[in-house]
């Protein structure tokens, strides 16, 4: 276990606890150095997904919760980076991160929201974690989940 | 007409039915071996966009109707890449697609919609039609499409 | 100061109002020649986000001001650009544009907004910025703002 994976186990995001994988199309798609992940959405675990992270954003699920969830999106894709490249050593950097909030119409916060999984990112792999980043707030999410997060990283 | 080719056509696309060009921005944009694409809506040749395909989902197209419609936006897509580089043959990998569904405040099965695209890239690209996938519902979407997609694909 | 840069500063867009900085992600990250720039918001100097520029589409701000909204968006896009990088001379082409519009549940016409932002690239940077592009209607954006653009460009 190297270092990001240790800080991420000791941010209470257990490594093996990856989501479960798709039919259709893939977590993670590599093309030479650039790594497209699949948008994420805040699973503790295959099919579990917690009711407390479900609905819309502040209504149903207020903004600290929220950002709860986008850190567990942020640990689901390093989970899936990790399950599918053998460890995080192979992450060189984060490059862009897609961040999509489950928005009732006057909400307007989805930037305090998509902090949650910049902060989780940078606090596990450091500036190498550090982001081009567009939040915006959706009508619905798949699963009415509240918060879906993809990314694009560079690996080595 | 290569395998991949065919298998559109004889899925019900023919391949010269190519929506009508943009005037300020372009269908396909390539930077070396990676081609971006620009979202493609369910037009049925230039200017045609079936009313069948207009609106939210689910309460003015349903869940089959709008997986057809997405089906109908990736097969556009690959038009646009035969079109604009002579042959599908060009195409080695679909690596992203972004899918965009008109939705209802509390429609919460955008995977299920765009399992229509991407069944279609499989059906015709084989494995190499597998993609990472971002999902997301949508306030509304230009000329009140129901669905929308982009891709981001790797070319020899 | 090169041709584009006059050309934006003429058009009425001085090149220092650059946008403030952000504290958990960056305004633009570089992954060899690709640029991946973060989403804008129509700001107008560090803090200054016009209240004609807040607001769903076309109740509160209607479709002309918003494309307004989105040129600026744009052009803080490049005045991004040149402050990273030194010099816009730096840029060879604009490869991908995403759009977001604030939109009520009915406007459709988020095509219409966007091409602001279009056509400002292209009077800026000419053929290098013409560009792929996805324009899809949100829910809400950051700071109740009408228009989001992000870009991916190549680099020299």
């Amino acid at each position: 276990m190297n270092d990001a994976e240790k800080k991420l186990q000791d941010l209470g995001y257990p490594l093996d606890r990856v989501p479960g994988a798709a039919a259709l199309y893939r977590p993670l798609v590599v093309d030479g150095t650039t790594g497209y992940l699949s948008g994420a959405l805040p699973f503790d675990g295959p099919g579990n997904l917690p009711k407390a992270f479900l609905g819309k954003v502040p209504t149903q699920v207020d903004v600290e919760t929220a950002a709860r969830a986008a850190a567990l999106c942020a640990a689901n894709l390093l989970r899936v980076l990790r399950a599918e490249l053998g460890s995080l050593d192979r992450v060189e950097r984060v490059l862009r991160l897609g961040g999509y909030v489950n928005s009732e119409p006057d909400f307007s916060s989805q930037h305090l929201v998509m902090n949650g999984a910049s902060q989780l990112l940078m606090d596990v792999l450091g500036e190498a974690g550090r982001h081009a980043r567009s939040a915006i707030g959706t009508a619905q999410l798949p699963l009415n989940a509240s918060v879906e997060v993809d990314l694009i990283v560079k690996l080595k």
